[in-house]
């Protein structure tokens, strides 16, 4: 199998897969540092993807997990309902990820980068023991001048998702316990999990809305998630009717005897983008982000209720 | 032995040392994304500092780490001719680095941010097997308004040096073999390794010589970056008489029946700035920059000469 013989044949297969110029770039890759041509007001965020702790290599392909981890970081930027500019990568690469490895690797991330025209400005790579991969994204607010920020709702703003609940759950499990054969009956869910696609036009289209009042991406799962969204000493009220979540959610979730609604509730990784919006905003959202959908309202004190019934265990921690 | 119970604990435990809000800072981390202020032109470097490649925990201790995976961050920084701006880090945390080692690494890794003004602003962490370090820094450009950049210099330009060359690496091999108890002996040359300085104030000030032509930080040794700072198709002619080069580096290098400006040609990880100025500029920047010191010129052939005679063997590769 074809090693990554040094730094500079790693560079060189960045150069086959990125370009150097872009449009904002001054000074591409290769110098000590980028130069960037940016605005007066950025945001930045930066995410890890780490084998065997979030993707494993037995079923994502090397593509999956370059554009995975570019992703994760694009809906950071989506959540704030700005557009991506640039990113910086780093990677940690084993002994036992050949060539060919990094070759779809850098594909898969390249693809998803050119298709939000986000120019990849720098980057760094060492051996270790397992994959890990550092991505550093930063973006621009859109013709609205804002970004959009958590914990700014009221009580009463209606909460509306973009994008499934606990579908990406729903296929973190069919993939463990059945590998990529589980795309054949689970292709919806293991495309949530593999592929996860950040909602960056409607992010921006969130921005643009005056009503929206909060937005943040469900990461770790609403239950979570929420807390981190609501203004302090606040709490919401959900509702998922019957045919509301996605249908392989719902047959999972009856398939081990669960509510569908507490999968929706507690699953994590799915990248929705979850927003508030003043009720008497709400009707032009729906027309200009179609997508987004009344899951729930913020309610004025604290504590979670679900259809109803209150709901307070605890979510899914990446770290913990 | 405490461990991090949860990513809110890590959380909890970067904001014992780094306070969230800071001038530039509009919005702190905390959300999906910070809000920086920033210039129309900024530079932007990420470098990884993983155990066991870049250091070893047997050695170094958790304050080192901390500071040391910055450091090189902003070393590229000062090698743009920049001033630091932000940065954001990324973590991965094995199950055997407790809650003390991660307090101990903040605390150092606070400390050099502080010294030079650059807030945090974002982070994300991961459960791993070994410790990596993802750090992306930022910076804007000083009075002079430019950025320094490599392979701008000119055939008799100056190559003038801040900062000891071999150094560290005398550090690395002291440190290999006899561990900490090498500090006794080897007081600088270890701490060359195991703490470098950035050179902020000193690439700031070579940006604002009109004679500086070019600059880099030399990360891995002279032998691998002096192609990388120099024009296509040029060489250097480097002297480095008796007496010029660090005591201790003088003396390994007699321990060892090796001529010590080889020592200073092939070592890595000094993080010392090397730059390039037009000779009638020289004395402005002397007298701008006292610590830098002529080590060299550029020839306008290919290929290297040491003290008069041709080297052309090749150095570290971090990655190799």
């Amino acid at each position: 199998m074809p090693r990554i013989a040094s730094e500079d044949d790693f560079l060189a297969l960045m150069d086959a897969h990125f370009p150097r110029q872009a449009a904002g770039v001054e000074l591409p890759r290769g110098d000590d540092a980028a130069v960037v041509a940016v605005p007066p007001r950025l945001c930045v965020t930066s995410d890890l993807f780490v084998e065997d702790v979030h993707f494993r290599r037995s079923y994502f392909t090397p593509a999956e997990v370059g554009a995975k981890s570019l992703a994760v970081n694009l809906s950071d930027v989506a959540a704030m309902g700005a557009t991506p500019t640039g990113f910086v990568l780093g990677i940690v690469c084993p002994d036992d990820a050949d060539r060919n490895y990094w070759d779809a690797f850098l594909a898969g991330m390249a693809a998803l980068a050119a298709s939000h025209d986000v120019p990849l400005v720098g980057g760094d790579l060492s051996r270790g023991d397992k994959i890990a991969v550092s991505v550093t994204v930063w973006g621009a607010p859109g013709a609205s001048g804002r970004f959009l920020t958590r914990a700014t709702g009221n009580p009463g703003d209606i909460l509306v998702a973009v994008g499934e609940l606990g579908l990406a759950r729903v296929g973190l499990a069919v993939l463990e316990k059945h590998g990529r054969a589980a795309l054949a009956d689970w292709p919806a869910a293991t495309a949530a999990h593999l592929a996860p696609v950040p909602r960056l036009a409607e992010g921006l289209a969130l921005a643009g809305q005056p009503g929206v009042t909060s937005c943040m991406d469900v990461s770790d799962g609403l239950a979570r998630d929420l807390p981190r969204l609501l203004p302090d000493g606040c709490g919401a009220d959900l509702f998922f009717p019957p045919g509301g979540l996605h249908p392989e959610v719902t047959a999972h979730a009856a398939g081990h005897g669960r509510p569908p609604e507490k999968v929706a509730f507690f699953g994590g990784e799915d990248y929705a983008l979850l927003a508030t919006v003043a009720p008497p905003a709400l009707a032009a959202l729906r027309a200009a982000v179609p997508a987004a959908r009344p899951i729930g309202a913020i309610a004025a004190k604290p504590g979670y209720t679900l259809n109803g019934s209150p709901i307070n265990e605890r979510g899914f921690d990446h770290f913990g």
